[in-house]
């Protein structure tokens, strides 16, 4: 009996999940409001497609959903607390905690998920590639879920979830392909559409047109889909418009493509620096994602415009993101199609623009990869074997 | 006409200020208080004088004032708009704004009196040695200042200063030995402690003894002393206890070091990577701060220390912060003789301790220099010629 994909799932997921995540902030910045309302000069579009066009004009003021600060450090304890207890719910909580709860990730969804299982005293496998960086094992680890190591293929994944599953009866919590994963990372924008009217109603300095006391739309990075189709099914309806960012290098802008091209991509081969967004659609996502009714428009960056974006963010509204978090600013602030149809669709008003900051599980080390002078970290790069955060090119199938 | 230091006169300057400043969060976080309440390793202590000996066990409960995210990321427009708001009710407006207001800094308190002028549409002149870095000569031009060159000694930037003055009759607005100046930085102080005694009355947890509801102490870094001693004149008979905490390299421990020989040190020579922090005490921070009535001690950190307490700041807070803002918590985390005074003193109820982050100015490429692996930077730095932030060694003197 899976929930239905609509906005009243998504308040009864926020009902069931509110007293285990943090009401993050949503903040304002001046800057960066202004920054997105100012046309990029010709000399940034050299090189790009839009060269030699003007610039265009759109107005903007940003409202950031900070869930960088969220429990583990992003969103993905939302989907994960709404899986776990939607499966209290059905099965019994005896009967989950004999059986536990299993998933393949080596990222913030495992640590989510040991959170969400260890509140319910609810035993958690994670499989884990072999390659995983020693600090995230740990912080898994952390949590008191049991790691099991397999090789990086999704088949070799697979294989040992199966067994886990065959061994001791766990319910396999995917990363984000399923309705209640979904339904749970759509909480963010509930709380980003009230908390941002909230500001405006309080502060009339934030909004230029009078009367105006909305959203007009929110953007929100794209990997596997579970953020952004959680966005759009907690949106419709109500006259707010959603877009999803992409980054561009090798290809991680698979939704755009797929969407493009009318047949989803299965499979992402990159290293993008927003290793968060590594990952293709998977089917429930794709569907939603793919849904011009549902996802108003993709749109991708490239690997420097992002690197930008996070500077912006740290230097000026000091606040610690990892790259991932920033791909929906950096459309905003450098991708032209995007700002042109702003431009276009908002005209002299403008638009609300909400923007979900996804995460800040990043390191100094990490940062010191990407912003120091060149050196070999850049050459490997350039070879295409190892990620800025060292990890090894590997196959990203859709789970 | 001076107002005398005590509590009242900050309440004063806390009215006078309060329309042009941010009321800044004050944020609490579970993992930096459990890791302070927790006895450093024996291996931690290696190396250090209390190598061998047991670990103090301290129970502390921190309370963040994020003056990372103040007006011009920084404490320094508390001072700034203070002095200048006095300097108005003495002068009458226009003659403020005929005559000017000019400082010698090429740090925040030049944007902070800089931006303190422009709302006020006086001049602002602000003298820089020739060798400051181009984002910090930019940045106060940005703010529409007056720039004015010299040589980095302090008979240089003298003699620019009293130059201007001849000429224009500009009020000099010293970074920090003014009465006016320290009064403002206190304000800091009077947020964090309502702040906190609120964040404590509506999350029990957040208090470990019964019935306990304010903070115990503060702790804040020491540079010239304007943000320690306002603390100090600020918490006076309310029975909070005020800290200073230094760095030790290469002599920044001044403060430290002059009140333990009863002498103030009036020169420093230091490249500490809290560059903030390189100043020695002004005459008038000095008689404060030495007065063991008003600052109940100092205490110094290494830069190691230094550099992992602000790498827990940003990993584990999201909170972007310079060097110099995170001493306090290095203080607390890792100075063995104030973890044993805090066992001694607080005994089993423990301490409820403040702790300002004084800034969040720097950049990702200070970070980078900071945290990559070992390269050239850390040889020049070896050879004391170079500072983490590019800065060439130059005599620091009281100003």
């Amino acid at each position: 009996m899976p929930l239905p994909l609509n906005r009243d799932s998504v308040l009864q997921a926020h009902e069931l999940i509110k007293p285990h995540i943090h009401l993050t902030p949503v903040q304002t910045n001046t800057t960066l409001s202004n920054l997105a309302s100012t046309p990029q000069s010709h000399d940034a579009l050299k090189g790009t497609p839009w060269e030699g066009q003007d610039p265009a004009k759109p107005k903007i003021r940003l409202f950031f959903k900070c869930e960088n600060f969220q429990r583990i450090g992003a969103f993905k304890v939302r989907g994960a607390f709404h899986a776990v207890k939607r499966l209290i719910e059905e099965q019994e909580i005896e009967e989950v905690r004999r059986k536990g709860v299993v998933t393949h990730s080596s990222g913030n969804h495992a640590q989510a998920l040991a959170l969400a299982a260890k509140t319910f005293s609810i035993p958690a496998h994670i499989v884990m590639p072999t390659i995983s960086t020693p600090s995230k094992i740990a912080g898994t680890q952390a949590q008191g879920a049991n790691i099991h190591f397999s090789g990086s293929t999704s088949q070799e994944r697979e294989a040992v979830v199966k067994e886990i599953v065959k061994q001791t009866g766990a319910t396999l919590v995917p990363p984000y392909d399923h309705p209640n994963i979904l339904l749970g990372q759509g909480t963010a924008a509930l709380e980003l559409q009230s908390q941002a009217a909230e500001l405006m109603a309080t502060d009339k300095g934030l909004s230029v047109a009078e009367g105006k006391q909305g959203l007009d739309a929110v953007i929100t990075p794209c990997g596997g889909g579970g953020l952004l189709s959680g966005t759009a099914v907690a949106m419709f309806g109500t006259g707010i418009r959603v877009f999803g960012a992409e980054p561009s290098f090798q290809g991680a802008d698979d939704a755009r493509r797929g969407v493009e091209s009318g047949k989803r991509i299965e499979t992402v081969k990159t290293l993008t620096i927003a290793d968060g967004l590594r990952t293709p659609l998977g089917e429930v996502t794709w569907k939603i994602v793919s849904d011009n009714g549902m996802v108003r428009g993709l749109y991708s960056v490239a690997e420097e415009q992002i690197k930008s974006a996070m500077r912006l963010v740290l230097e000026r509204m000091k606040c610690f993101v990892e790259p991932s978090a920033v791909v929906g600013l950096a459309t905003v602030l450098y991708n032209e199609d995007f700002r042109r149809m702003v431009e276009k669709e908002a005209g002299e008003e403008g638009w609300n623009i909400g923007i979900v900051f996804s995460g800040g599980n990043t390191t100094v080390e990490a940062i010191s990869k990407l912003f120091a002078p060149a050196t070999e970290a850049k050459a490997e790069r350039a070879e295409g074997v190892v990620g800025q955060d060292g990890s090894k090119m590997a196959e990203n199938v859709a789970g």
